[in-house]
């Protein structure tokens, strides 16, 4: 992609590591455990005693972090030209360097990187509140992100999945209102305090729908009993719904991607053998969407054997051109008629 | 279908937007924040505070409020008959306007339309107690339903799926029920007040058995305990159940869906093209049947690439029509044996 | 099946009642209510306000419900012969009239009749404890079972998963009594009462674990909060399992189901015909694998269009054999080679 | 395998039993009750009342169980040599006995079946703490895994979808920090003993997105309410996403191991008929993959079917091979062409 070796090598070691690349790995890990070290120091300093006691290294910490971290967002931006064109079919126009980092600095991912060191240098020249600069500090929590391909599938899926989320959460929060609403008319007198207005029955509401149930406030009155035991009865069969909607939209998913899978699988061997090139290109693939190891080595063998078979006698399905599962052969019959 | 433009251009107003139609978007955000401002207004009123100080703006806002639903629902009325035949196979005869406009009115959504502005017109002639009108503007929060097609989902397949949630119900009631039984009998003189009579102990069960668990009502006995213990972990199984009962369906709903739409599909492409009219009237189908952009778009590619093979050779199946995979070819075989 | 009109009218009478018959749908929703009516003067009865005012007449009501129940009961038994042998293949030898009625009086539902009837007669000549009878009444509640498809749908499903239940539930109690014993060592001196032994510990497990919460006892040490911490985040993530598992094995049975619904639509169209009898043995099948209608009727359609097509010109596929889909016209290309 | 009958019978009755074996279900039997009334004795230990009075008699049941299991063991180690290669295409290169029994000992189980009896054996020449040696004990209840094939069903899955299991975790983990920060910086002063720090307010929000909800620790502040009502919506949300990602997941397992089955199936019954030992080969392939007696029948039956049809008339497919369905009768447009 580039003619600059050097900067190709870090963009690969900064990005997630591939097999056998151990200076990536090593310097992930590395990473890894330094986020992870930051949320710890970020909660421990909350605590006065190990406030009072470890100021001076956690202070030490936090400056060494900055600096990695500033390091890593450089070398990320300098290093954004040798990204490949991993959606060709975006390309458009030709891209100046400059163009390409100052788009990628204004991806999401990169400009996490930047609201994780930006608020100390900030500190420097304006007087901020510490306790918002500690808050902006767990905001490198997110930096792991790019490790977990789990977690981005979770986001994926949630990213995907959005409206069906949002629509469950909605009818969650309409039936809190009534439920809420119901509640302040029957319990408004015998505990003003907790059921005093809609606003205050809320909190009743939303605990108990949730079943999270912490029992600080419960109806009194015997209808507010009532009440509260039909509604809870109703929440909890309301949120099998969501769960189960999302669970048939993800098999659906899955089903589209290694139909996908299939379909490019298919492709790649029209000539009938499968390059070293081409097994890496469909492996890359089959991460992109996320599919299984035994998935796709059986998807494979089974096109590999079928066009083998009819490499051999190219006049009669073998296999079946749907399953790729071996037909008696007709060729026989044709035969006996010939 | 009607001959009055103006009347034709309200319905489009009126209705959830479509792409493009920016003033009937504008006017749907509108009637969304109005729905939500008159919900928290509601929610507001209650809270003594603010109902002592911002009394009359809060009138005025109710007042404005029912205005627009008013408008709006006449509007709705008076448009009604421009609504386009959905359903054309069940048009029966021949409708007179104030026939069509009858019908509407008795529509649920009419009829939750109402409801939201007849209590107000309702308290100038007669004297309603204060509470009892909150409470009905709240119905407004249902006219929400009108413009997410996710919550309509959801509403649909509760609809469709009552029975299994009813049943899902029942025996959690019936569980409910023997549980209270059983806890009434153990707990009933060690804690007379809390376990008295079932329905009290059934107070105990719902919080139980839903998980929520306040903490308010809890066995003191130790065979109380372990009766609870027992049940609690029953419970719980059982839960698992209509969670999955319903996962399972949904599928099914999904699958059948889609294949509706790729059946209608290869309908329209019978002449092995697309027009635009065609293409949006899938759009509209593919809305109807809930399906995602990428499924449809993918069913529509598969069938058009079929399409245009067949028509260069159209004697023989290159693509299987139905999963768009290549096939091996006949012909080979059929030329040989000619 | 039986030449006595009279009783098999009856059969007909006490069974769910079949779509049309009116009488028989009477007769059910006066049975269902008559068993609510029971559960909730059950329920009354152990309020004693209600109780010593009500006695007389809570009383008179047991034994109108005992009589009808009786004479239920004898009129099922009587008209046991009636009943259509519904599984064909598993006839086996002629059976006397009393041997179908004993084999029909252990059957288990009509054990749960006789469980809902003997006690009151049993109280006449032995003197039982009142509050044992009063919670053998409640036994009717299963009488309901019969009547909700769903209800029974549910039941069949924990029969046949009981396995994967029981797993989850086995797998729960391993990690009930792993976290109580842990609990116990951390706790045991600073609440010597809630966690002073495993079992007592269990109680804070049970209901830590199924997220009831009450909340009556937490752990109060700093490790004891680590500690329930790490098992809640646990225990809720080996809780999506059994329910996942559980989704995926109820699509299979759908599959299944649906499969073998197919199957004899075909087979019952051989001819290309289906007949009104055909249709309702069909319906009956669908009700009893618990299809859609929807369902049934689409596969009954597509294989309708498949036969017909087939008639005319049975040379080539006109619709695909597998989906039933329609195919393009090949025929057309054949008169071209010939 | 082995030539030593006596060890081949031995390795047959301590592995879980097999249709028909009694020894070796009597066997199988006893030690789940031994496992079972062990866990049951260190748990009653536990209590002061009961270990003060029955001491004796558990030291001496302790004895016998260690006893037991070290003879179990000790014959695991000896008869592992009989152990079929269940793996034929891993065997590698010949081990000799002592290699194998080594290997063996290393397996999980043995591991803790070791673990279950060392700590006794050490405690004689080691002054270990006694509670330690009772915590060591419950080890005893994992050896029960052995036994349930829905049990180890379970740990398969959660090995296999253990990343999706540990992203959902650590989504959860992550949202609990930040909760947990928010409620530190909202409820400080109100609460600074509940939310004095990040890690007290861990606490709090472990409890209230896993929706356990004890109620011990509950914002009190208006914005605090807020807060967590927002933050509690959203959990449980984001935790309809695991269960749904999960059911998708074992779905699709599902279908992979049916088509496995299916393609022995289909293999064994090449030559048209199934041996009773290719039967037995194949229901213990259908145990291995979990699958349903009902499905694998249905698929044999199918294939058998297949079978007989095609040796009638070997030359067409009367029957899809895979879905058991009729087809068309090609050979009819065949012969019109011949």
């Amino acid at each position: 992609m580039s003619q600059n070796p050097l900067r190709d090598r870090l963009y690969h070691i900064l990005e997630p590591h591939r097999k056998g690349d151990y200076v990536s790995q090593v310097f992930d890990i590395f990473l890894i455990l330094l986020i992870l070290a930051n949320t710890a120091a970020v909660m421990a300093s909350t605590v006065s005693e190990i406030h009072q006691q470890w100021h001076p290294q956690l202070y030490a910490f936090e400056v060494f972090s900055v600096v990695v971290f500033s390091l890593e967002y450089i070398g990320r931006v300098w290093s954004a030209t040798s990204a490949p064109q991993t959606l060709p079919f975006r390309k458009g126009p030709y891209q100046k360097p400059w163009q390409q980092r100052l788009r990628y600095v204004f991806t999401p991912m990169a400009l996490v990187d930047l609201a994780a060191i930006l608020p100390f240098f900030l500190s420097m020249f304006v007087l901020l509140d510490l306790r918002i600069l500690r808050l902006l500090r767990l905001t490198r929590l997110i930096k792991l992100g790019r490790y977990s391909r789990s977690v981005n599938l979770l986001f994926t899926v949630i990213k995907k999945e959005l409206r069906v989320l949002a629509a469950a959460v909605s009818v969650l929060i309409i039936v809190m209102v009534l439920a809420a609403t119901g509640m302040y008319y029957i319990e408004q007198h015998a505990q003003p305090e907790a059921f005093g207005s809609i606003p205050a029955a809320l909190w009743w509401a939303i605990n108990t729908l949730t079943t999270v149930g912490y029992g600080d406030v419960t109806p009194v009155t015997a209808l507010g009993k009532v009440f509260s035991g039909a509604i809870t009865i109703l929440g909890v069969g309301i949120f099998a719904l969501p769960a189960g909607i999302l669970a048939s939209r993800l098999s659906e998913q899955l089903r589209l991607r290694r139909d996908t899978f299939r379909k490019h699988v298919m492709e790649v061997m029209e000539d009938g053998s499968l390059t070293p090139h081409e097994l890496s290109r469909l492996n890359q693939l089959r991460e992109t969407l996320g599919l299984d190891d035994d998935q796709a080595n059986l998807l494979i063998d089974l096109a590999q054997d079928y066009k083998q078979q009819n490499q051999q006698d190219d006049q009669h399905f073998r296999y079946c051109p749907h399953c790729g599962k071996s037909l008696p052969q007709p060729e026989d019959s044709h035969s006996h008629q010939g």
